[in-house]
């Protein structure tokens, strides 16, 4: 048929499109089959890529062939490998198969299920996919789930919920500033708390120095007897506390905070309590680490991230609310071009700031039924079982420090030769020099943090191409660069 | 190769992931070539999803095939089809070919670019990238681009920039709430602003109390007469305004708000002015509609959502600030664990709240290059040919209204029946049916607004697939829903 002349140009052709796709399906398979071959962090300094890159955008349209041939030979090598087996750094994370496919296609519907109406079928899928979620974190089910982009958001949302069932203050209509009759607003964590906390602090205006970071103990955990003691002080001092922040796997050692305790003193503060649980969520599909976040139940909000260690490719950021009305009050806003009839249904929109959402339900619902929940705790407990066993490794050997316990798939270590056993700087360079050793090798990446001030290792399994030969190169190429440097 | 016995299980084997992969790439050609075959909106109600979707979660894993098969009975008919080309409601957008592979491509590598070090290419792809849209719409080189999920994040982040910048207040480390020191702060919009600046104001703790709505003229632009009243009125009061969010295509009617003279006011009151070109923003790529958008080059930050009306698939909005230091100053905290070494690269987690950030970049330069600066003008001008047609049939009709001028590709218009004249209320719900018949036909999906609170409806062109026989065919249908309620 040939095309009109009234006709506007459209899209690539349907057949170009077809057969674009094939070669987009290989050049994925082909990622994802060879990944491994990478060395995990490309050889290159900034700029190298931007340079290669034109300065003015392209006036006229190219080939698909020429930008696929650009993307496989300019774009691919140069991305750190995030799906590499030897990714052991920050939380490794997984986009698997039935996750990617799922993300495509999401991508060819390009749905935007900001209304039930604009998205039925996403808006159905998500509120179910999320129910199949907190079946499987054995959460009661006066929870309600919705998906955000990242943890950073969820837990932003989440305190503005809290901030907004504070009796009598109307700070939706009124806003925080310009007014007498306003305290300063607390949140609580521990100085283990991810940065989102105060990033979401920041966001709402409660102010950085309004975040009290609460000592730990010596796992890492938050101290009750701490938390309720800034509590009772801040109320002395005429100051309102809003949110108790617990994390569940905390990001430098995957602590978790007494989740209990902190449930039991925010019902009797009145205090919402926020669980960032964003990595150690995932492991609550097994009942034995569901066990370790005994209490989690008592929340007011939780946060949990498929995109992390539930193998679904970025973004998708679960938050569960005990009361999702309270949510809803906090931000609905619904203005006359977006008004649809009253038919009961959920209108996704409602639940947070963002008006557009992708349809990320697909890849979890894809994720979930490919492996099953069977299958989802056989993968979460061999990634446990791998890190376990390289923390024993590390345990055997005299010189190197176990730094903190290792209560899921992430093993904080160091190194401490004998000679600077009294010289902690020193220690702490020479752990610096052992990771950019290790790191530069090309087969792994792992990651640092600070605990008590002092520099440690982590590596943290993740990935489900990481096997246990991985580790053991992981553990060969530290000990090699230990040598090189005794 | 046998796996080992210490092996974990892994991801879907790559012969099964290829297989699927492609199996997933006809789909989505299938999907993209007939899409045109499905009504716009699915005829179902809520719940009829939802019913079909067992209640608790596969306990055992399934066959991908089974799987891709309920994608295409259950999930892919019961979606509202915005790649459709009778979608023609809100704003008309496309996932279009280039977009979908770029987004398939990303989920593959399942990059976190938080860091560039976690990241290298999408980061500088990003900001290249960027830096092209800023060449294509004649922006100065000081602004700096970085992609946000949608453009509710990317005014709420402006505004939180807008915030920061007050000099002395110390906002990010002090809060907002218990302090005598602090007026209430004002934020400026039309009354015919996006809900997303009031949902920023409720986020960030301004209140909607003190986001003032500017009444706008004849032609739904914001009056500088008023603005500059209010901004006097509230200085003299003592309360201090953060910003002024313009529009350049508001939601309704697609109008602009004065941008110079909003500019200079701004510029003389030393208040932060934000641009929501959202939707208009793209057309900027045409000349002569960058002229309707006089003084973009004035404001301090300007959002633009290639998701909307360049052919990007959801979610991709591009946040342009003139000194995104101030953005960064607002947002930035580093904690140890994403520590990395100073190379001078940029770390596009700095520039807002969240840390997790897809790889975004990847099908804007892929759309960008496929189509060309030029096929993207070709493609605009050819949507706003359609849409001006389709205006002048409303307008050759007696009975019918044109509600606003239509200076892009969106069109306002009423059926004003004169046997109704008199009697408004009629009206809207006369308007109000048609509507709901022209929609439950199935070829063209419309949407509503307000203006000057009376009902109209809304036509807007901005699908690729949206050629002059849809729009001849939207016109039949609402012409006979009109003769049928005659």
């Amino acid at each position: 048929m040939k095309p009109s002349e009234t006709d506007a140009p459209g899209d690539m052709p349907a057949k170009e499109f077809r057969a674009a796709a094939h070669e987009a399906a290989d050049l994925i398979a082909d990622y994802l089959e060879g990944v491994g071959a990478y060395p995990v962090l490309p050889k290159i300094v900034p700029g190298d890529v931007r340079r290669k890159l034109p300065s003015p955008p392209p006036e006229h349209g190219e080939a698909i062939g020429t930008i696929l041939g650009d993307y496989k030979t300019l774009i691919e090598p140069n991305v750190t490998h995030w799906n590499h087996p030897g990714f052991m750094a920050y939380f490794a994370i997984t986009g698997s198969g039935p996750g990617v496919l799922g993300e495509a296609l999401a991508a060819g519907l390009n749905v935007n299920a900001m209304l039930w109406r604009t998205g039925p079928a996403p808006t159905e899928l998500e509120e179910t996919v999320c129910d199949w979620l907190r079946q499987m974190l054995a959460l009661p089910p006066a929870f309600k789930g919705h998906i955000n982009d990242t943890a950073s958001i969820s837990t932003m949302l989440a305190l503005a919920a809290a901030r907004h069932r504070l009796p009598g203050l109307e700070i939706r209509e009124r806003g925080m500033a310009g007014r007498s009759d306003l305290p300063p607003l607390i949140v609580y964590c521990s100085d283990q708390a991810h940065s989102s906390v105060e990033k979401a602090a920041i966001a709402l205006g409660f102010g950085m120095c309004n975040v009290r970071k609460i000592p730990c103990d010596d796992a890492f955990r938050m101290r009750l007897d701490a938390l309720a003691q800034a509590v009772t002080e801040d109320c002395a001092a005429g100051r309102m506390p809003v949110a108790v922040v617990a994390t569940a796997g905390t990001t430098s050692t995957t602590s978790v905070d007494p989740l209990r305790g902190a449930g039991e003193l925010c019902k009797r503060e009145k205090i919402w309590l926020h669980v960032d649980a964003a990595y150690a969520g995932s492991a609550c599909v097994c009942p034995e680490f569901r066990a370790l976040l005994d209490g989690l139940e008592l929340a007011d909000s939780i946060v949990v991230n498929p995109h992390k260690w539930l193998f679904t490719p970025v973004d998708c950021s679960v938050l569960f609310a005990r009361e999702p009305q309270t949510l809803r009050d906090a931000f609905s806003l619904v203005p006359e071009y977006l008004r649809t009839a009253d038919n009961g249904a959920t209108n996704l929109m409602d639940y947070g700031v963002q008006l557009g959402r992708r349809f990320r339900s697909l890849k979890l619902w894809m994720v979930i039924r490919y492996f099953g929940v069977e299958g989802l705790r056989a993968r979460i407990r061999a990634h446990v079982r791998l890190a376990q066993a390289f923390k024993g490794w590390v345990e055997r050997e005299p010189e190197f420090e176990l730094c903190a316990p290792a209560p899921f798939s992430t093993v904080c270590f160091r190194y401490v030769p004998t000679h600077l056993q009294s010289d902690p700087e020193a220690q702490d360079r020479f752990n610096e020099r052992l990771l950019a050793e290790v790191n530069a090798q090309g087969p792994v990446f792992l990651s640092h943090t600070k605990l008590r001030g002092r520099i440690v290792l982590r590596l943290t399994v993740g990935n489900l191409r990481t096997q246990e030969e991985h580790l053991k190169t992981a553990w060969r190429l530290i000990r090699e660069a230990v040598e090189r440097n005794g």
